[in-house]
């Protein structure tokens, strides 16, 4: 038996949709095992995960291949046209998705070289919900499913919730105990890198839109910090309490 | 005279360069108004920044639906094809860097709201630096300048490391000043807004080499946050001095 080394145009969008799952994959298991590195202060699991971020950039860079080949040989187009498109843009938020789970893996490491802080228990509170998001936001795109990318265009507004809240609580507590200083910050970042990644999920969720249905979404979700994260009268006070 | 409501494709092209010009140009001018309403302390200024980050998003809608209708309707070629691929995400890059600069022009209004801190002097410093970036990467992607596109690349290397002494600058001052925590965890948000900023004009460049030579940059510049903002020993030790 020959194989064919030129695939018809129907196995290619195969491959490029399987190649953004695979991302998505990746990008949901490297988060987990980063939240976990975190919770059980290891720093082998965190080092793991930032090796294994190449793998991620490895398929964006695949998908960039066979999203230009795709558009030059195919000439494709309405549907086919948007998910290649699509395609593009989902691959960026997946691989962005990943650095950031990388860079919550090196907060990891540094986390275990001060004691721990209580707030850090938080975080698998607000990493859950992040996950589902990701969850949703890949089971939308295998099944083309509005409704359900609609699902997670909405979540993001918990997770902001969540991390505003968080802030909060990391800000008080570094303010009662200067001594968590360092390792309340790298929370910090966390929790912001978190937030990221559920915008991520939520561009995605707005690309499905889009693939699917050819129009674009008319609400803009504000991406970025919330207002209430900025609305600290009383952790202020408290603050000036101190003087 | 007629006006002629079909364009020539090279009318396209060229209008699809203007409006990425245009784009860059408000991003540019969106972060230097950020930057002078956290040095002049003006709530006002920064109002008006976010009030019209609406307007980079809308050209960025402009130029999905521009990029869109080229690849449908002019099946491009070779370098047509590349500049209008690099086109789609130039165009995500530069939302982004706006979304950030609003993101700092946010934290401009919470700053006002506490005593001024004597690291808020660093800031202008390391934005003047991300600056030059998005100026030279938009020179770079107006002249098609593969060399300026790599002296930008480069050039982030000098953000990161500002960016880590004034991570560690302020993490210093709030250990000592914990009346100062408020603020300086804006300013270290601010900081990383920049690093980020920095990061898209990075991947500008690249997009620009990608563009222009049909090839990948190889080497892989990691983004995201540098070893040395984890290397805190010495901080650490500060706090635990405190115990």
């Amino acid at each position: 038996m020959t194989t064919h080394t030129v695939k018809s145009y129907d196995e290619e969008l195969t491959r490029l949709h399987n190649t953004l799952v695979q991302m998505g994959g990746m990008a949901e298991s490297q988060l987990d095992h980063a939240i976990k590195a975190i919770v059980r202060r290891d720093p082998g699991l965190a080092a793991t995960i930032i090796k294994e971020d190449v793998k991620v950039d490895r398929l964006d860079h695949e998908v960039d291949a066979m999203t230009t080949k795709l558009l030059a040989l195919r000439q494709p187009m309405a549907q086919d046209l948007r998910t290649i498109i699509g395609a593009v843009k989902i691959s960026v938020d997946l691989e962005r998705m990943a650095d950031y789970a990388a860079n919550i893996a090196r907060r990891a490491i540094t986390l275990t070289q001060s004691a721990p802080v209580k707030p850090a228990f938080a975080i698998p509170r607000m990493a859950r919900l992040v996950q589902n998001m990701i969850k949703d936001v890949l089971d939308a795109f295998i099944a083309r499913d509005i409704d359900k990318a609609m699902l997670v265009w909405n979540a993001d507004e918990e997770v902001d919730e969540m991390y505003t809240s968080l802030f909060r609580e990391l800000l008080t507590y570094m303010i009662e105990d200067p001594r968590s200083i360092t390792s309340c910050t790298h929370l910090l970042f966390v929790a912001k890198n978190l937030e990221r990644i559920g915008d991520h999920a939520t561009n995605i969720a707005e690309t499905i839109y889009f693939m699917v249905s050819g129009k674009r979404l008319l609400e803009e979700r504000p991406r970025g910090p919330t207002k209430e994260e900025f609305d600290m009268t009383d952790i202020v006070q408290k603050t000036s309490g101190q003087t």
